[in-house]
């Protein structure tokens, strides 16, 4: 798309590039801001295409049940008409100005001036928390140990031990247990951390034999050869041990995030989140907004739709800063009218 | 679906069932908190459903275009699997209690107990907002007058007044412009209010003729006989006076709202509207919540999005209030892990 270091003058400059940074540019098109959506990755997506492409997604409002990798879809498809530009695959190093001027570099050299910036980078750089097994590698290579499921037909007919006590652990646990022999749900706990429904849904599949708990164990040690999984050994806090014959492992030990340089751009940062107004999803630093995981705020809820209504809130915010002068009329496209 | 009067006890009565009053719902149940849902229309859906089941729209996340009617639908089955009750066809005259107990009644004698409640009655009870002309009772028997397009269709081939100025106007001058021979947008002032994007595109069907502006004229009468248009009759605030040939008039002059009995339940109101804190969505009385367009907070968006959001963020403040003890461990189906 982008390889070679570009200059750009736009109204918003959006760092990210995942739904909540595609909904906000929606917004800015609506409101006729000009702006670029800019990504470490080398395409659009976020977390939602590369980590989970396949898996379903039961929240965002209208889409009783929708894939990431389909929602990223149908995101494209509703900013396709106002054609906005990306600077893929080149992370975000520096921004400097103020409100109505800013400048962003990238790490591959890109220039953008803007004249407002809104901060969408989810969880910020991120990466999977890898379990501290002996021999781990070799499994990581061949796929028997993975932390992302691309593909849900890579584990069909297989038994799976699921590692982890939150949503991501109980969500895919599920999610496989349609296709896989057996799924294993380890946990060092009794008791696992996610929505309500989902656990009601998790029992239902206990009672069908598809998911069998092993709780409360932790992960021990790997047992195969050459990359090929036989069996995973797993213990108790007293050392007593247990070994389950599984042909994956997939542990959800949560995502290590990173700020990143946004950590250095001068914003009031709290646990590698940015504060912001409510109102406005303004941070610390006027002319700069952040929306989606990396805002927050009291009472927020870290949900994509959330982060769709922040970046609607943030578009017309700033539109303020780019047209001070015109006050902007803008309900929903079905609104009531206007007396004539 | 409910004829005779009920009585239902339950954790959150949804007064309203328009999207964001189905969104709350399913809300609810993915934190497995029981509701009802409870509206004075005969139907689920509120003014998607009654006043544009056909008008596409275009600003709900990741459905990049999405008819009203389909929007409900997508919702309705969105909250299929939780089976919420409905009590339609009957408004909601009183309400009374407090925080964790309160009594809602219908006018038609239905008896609801909740714990909580949420108002999502949209822009309450509402009707169109109709022009003094004479004799205008006949055209809208006939449907040469109409205020809401309930089928595109009938406007194939025809020459249409589309009188207003505001969003629903521009929209419909827009979507009829497709079917229409010939749309006249009559309006008292030069300027339109509406988003700078569906201004551009009313500018397109100008130059390509299926659009005229006709201002600044306002409507002075209706000539035709029997109920069959042939004429509409404008003028300036100066006395000049043109005749427009035309089959239909679609005037969008705004909805008359009002709270109805909502007004009367102590709850402070603004201008029609609940003010609620963002955070939560509460109102000035505990255990009462508002979200859609109901509620009002700083930075408020009338946006069905916005609704959205506010319904999930609703659902979580009750769910502290229905179970007290009970810590909710939730974010989006797809949220990052939690260490095992």
């Amino acid at each position: 798309m982008t390889t070679a270091p570009h200059t750009l003058n736009t109204d918003v400059a959006i760092v990210g590039a995942g739904p909540t940074a595609l909904f906000a540019a929606f917004e800015c098109g609506m409101l006729k801001l000009s702006c670029v959506l800019i990504d470490a990755l080398d395409s659009v997506g976020g977390q939602c295409a590369a980590l989970y492409p396949e898996k379903p997604i039961y929240d965002i409002p209208a889409h009783p049940a929708i894939e990431g990798g389909a929602l990223i879809e149908a995101l494209e498809q509703q900013i396709a008409p106002f054609d906005v530009p990306r600077l893929l695959g080149s992370r975000v190093e520096t921004l400097e100005g103020h409100r109505g001027d800013f400048t962003l570099k990238t790490a591959r050299g890109d220039i953008i001036r803007a004249k407002a910036v809104i901060i969408a980078a989810g969880a910020g750089a991120f990466g999977p928390n890898r379990p501290p097994l002996d021999g781990l590698e070799a499994y990581e290579r061949t796929g028997a140990v993975q932390y992302y499921v691309k593909k849900r037909a890579d584990f069909t007919g297989k038994r799976v031990v699921v590692a982890g006590g939150g949503d991501s652990a109980l969500d895919w646990a599920l999610s496989l247990s349609d296709v896989a022999e057996k799924i294993y749900l380890l946990h060092r706990r009794d008791r696992f951390r996610g929505a309500p429904e989902t656990l009601s849904r998790i029992e239902q599949q206990i009672e069908a034999g598809k998911i069998e708990k092993v709780v409360p164990y932790q992960l021990h040690a790997l047992h195969g050869t050459e990359g090929v999984l036989s069996t995973v050994e797993v213990t108790t806090l007293e050392g007593a041990s247990r070994h389950i014959e599984a042909d994956a492992l997939l542990p959800f030990y949560g995502l290590s995030t990173d700020l990143g340089p946004i950590a250095l751009w001068g914003l009031d940062t709290h646990r590698n989140t940015v504060p912001v107004t409510p109102a406005t999803l303004e941070s610390s630093t006027p002319g700069i907004f952040a929306i989606g995981d990396v805002a927050t705020y009291p009472g927020k809820l870290k949900l994509i739709l959330q982060g769709f209504s922040e970046g609607a809130m943030a578009a017309h915010a700033i539109h303020a800063i780019v047209h001070p002068d015109t006050a902007l009329h803008f309900e929903y496209s079905t609104s009531k009218g206007v007396p004539g």
